[in-house]
């Protein structure tokens, strides 16, 4: 069978089963979601040997260390996944959770409730922990999941999503509801994306590359995650211990999120002293600094940062750094080169702090704390699918919530409308 | 100036125009609705003399009635839009409106509230309405509108939207924030639906044809609205007298809209003796009645329904009609023909409602009402821009909050993450 043909047949199953698994009571999700907690790790040591497989391969074809790193799996990270699991069988079912009810003059009662999206489609590189953190979230919201993970994982993918469906389908979840896509030619990518009428929706988790080619080519709805070119505006009325404090944790306590700081903008008047000390701070944590002529004038150490710079995601410790006329040059700057992701001002002045949060447009919009912040535990959701940068359906940490659609329901006593 | 650069032109001044438009104070928007409508009324013999010579061009084309009693207008049809934008004004401004608060053990306080998208673009067909009332809400809801009407009303709209745009900056919304295609050509469509960043979304109004089109080619992100292939379901427990006065309203008393029913579904209990009842009271109305052979078997006077008929959207007085062994087959044949508008069981059985409720895919499901209910007005939220027919961002009628997006702005006090 081809790869257009089979895969066909696997948006069916979905799509079959998600009918079953959208009217499933919570208590039987929930017990497949510790099912599958727990066979990830009785079986931890077959997984392993898969991910062995995998690392080998990768470590022939050369794969740099940091890629290595996401594809690696141990105890600790399957224990992960297993509490990830359990987590995510903690939260409340978002199915027919109402938003909206209401007793119109005429007598009908209309209420709007959370229905599970349907089958929703997952395509994502390296990481294997994303197989059965998001085949739990889809499960759990009542949605079929189709799992598109990357080639060089496909050992490791393989043996955790087999372990997960063998254990969902045992709980009761509808045969067919999880599905996990073998292929790992491309071509597996753009069949996927072209299966309208069959998926809902399709979200992409990885680098910006994959991203912008489902985007573009997808006839399927995309919701776009992830990318972070996130900025640190250090106004000239900022306490600058608090001004250091987080712009170091910005960019240091996790450089390879998306969350993490990009780009440090500094207000004019107080270049000269603040400068030098954060420039201080983030050399000794090790970061690569690229600043704008100004900042140089003031940090002759920095390197010269070129107009790819401010657009740039990093991902890495490597800081680019300008100086801003105001807070207006600022926004300006934010508004043109981020990805609608995280911004933060640090500043004292309260005009200034409410304009750039009205002003930045972006999905996190800071004063006085670390871009870090923005994910779906510490806003208080649990688990997430992912940070959306779009503005249609969803907006910032998807949880369960955001994995959901809306339905009507009226109820009348034989209302005509005249 | 070729269509692709005169449509980035416009785009880009629409998306300069929305940041600005985006903060507006409410009390600015209202008053530019006001002189917007006053306008209309004030200059409703430039408009009805440009639409004359639409009706004329038209008459000549010989298009048929139904098409131009949509592009007719009149008095009472201009005081109408008057109307539509004075109540839109009327209704709350949904921009900062707030949905989501917390405080987090680490003292950080999130907020999520309500924003506008940006830049929307309407893509309609015959009605010159929909140029104030798309522009009407698009504004209150702080988002710049392009508007690209039918080349058969071009007139009217052109007129129209010139006195909305001028009365509208006046009152000081931002120059650009309205656009008005004046290009006929499809090209224009194509070249609109291609201006990714420069347009947020694309709501098409108008036939399945356009939706299609626009659907499959659009690498802006689409919503889909309006058709609707409408059901009613009378249970074998059903008040008939109740049923017929559904079946008969939600068929006859607006044929051409999306929210009227297209198939009626009868239970074989009871399909002897309701079905003699419901088709003389339809035939009374003049209604075609195209019957499954059960149907016919039991009324012979109805025309045999092909396999097409199930999936017609007639917008006229033609029924489809189907016997149906249960609750079971008639939920299957729903999900299987409907567009996901609106569908209705008539019962008296109380489990029988629940379950269809639950099981039938649709953004409105009614229990013992006519589908015809589904709008904007009747559900309590004013003014609409459409009927979302999909699941992801808005499903059912999209009033102002609908045509938002959200932001979350988190305060804090130096945190940051460990």
């Amino acid at each position: 069978m081809d790869i257009k043909a089979a895969m066909k047949e696997k948006a069916e199953a979905a799509r079959a089963a998600s009918q079953q698994l959208g009217i499933l009571p919570t208590g039987i999700k929930n017990q497949a979601l510790l099912a599958m907690a727990d066979a990830l790790e009785k079986r931890a040591a077959l997984i392993l040997s898969a991910n062995e497989q995998d690392l080998e391969e990768a470590r022939q074809k050369g794969l740099r260390r940091s890629y290595l790193d996401r594809l690696m799996l141990n105890e600790t990270r399957i224990a992960n996944m297993a509490e990830g699991l359990r987590q995510t069988a903690a939260l409340p079912d978002p199915v027919c959770q109402g938003d909206y009810s209401t007793i119109r003059p005429n007598g009908l009662e209309i209420r709007r409730v959370r229905v599970p999206i349907g089958v929703i489609g997952i395509i994502y590189e390296a990481r294997p922990n994303v197989t059965a953190d998001a085949a739990g979230l889809c499960l759990k919201s009542g949605n079929a999941v189709i799992l598109r993970g990357g080639s060089e994982a496909i050992r490791s993918n393989t043996a955790i999503s087999s372990l997960l469906s063998k254990a969902a389908y045992k709980a009761g979840i509808p045969e067919g509801a999880l599905q996990f896509v073998e292929f790992t030619d491309r071509e597996a990518v753009d069949v996927m994306t072209h299966l309208s009428g069959l998926l809902d929706v399709i979200i992409p988790r990885g680098g910006a590359g994959l991203i912008h080619h489902i985007v573009e080519h997808s006839s399927v709805p995309v919701i776009q995650t992830g990318t972070g070119v996130c900025h640190t505006f250090v106004d000239d009325s900022a306490d600058q211990d608090m001004a250091v404090r987080i712009a170091v944790n910005a960019k240091t306590s996790h450089p390879s999120v998306c969350n993490a700081m990009e780009t440090l903008l500094v207000h004019e008047n107080i270049a000269n002293v603040f400068l030098p000390r954060v420039s201080q701070a983030l050399r000794e944590k090790k970061v690569e600094l690229r600043g704008c002529d100004r900042s140089r004038a003031i940090c002759p150490e920095m390197k010269a940062a070129e107009e790819e710079d401010w657009s740039a995601e990093y991902g890495d410790l490597i800081l680019s750094v300008r100086v801003v006329h105001d807070l207006d040059e600022a926004i300006a700057h934010i508004n043109r080169y981020n990805t609608g992701h995280s911004e933060t001002i640090v500043t004292e002045n309260l005009a200034h702090a409410h304009r750039f949060q009205r002003e930045v447009d972006a999905a996190a919009v800071y004063v006085n704390a670390s871009t870090r912040f923005t994910d779906g535990f510490e806003f208080g959701f649990g688990a997430e699918i992912g940070i959306s940068t779009q503005k249609l359906h969803a907006r910032g940490p998807m949880g369960l919530s955001e994995l959901t659609s809306t339905k009507y329901l009226i109820y009348g006593e034989g209302q005509i409308r005249e």
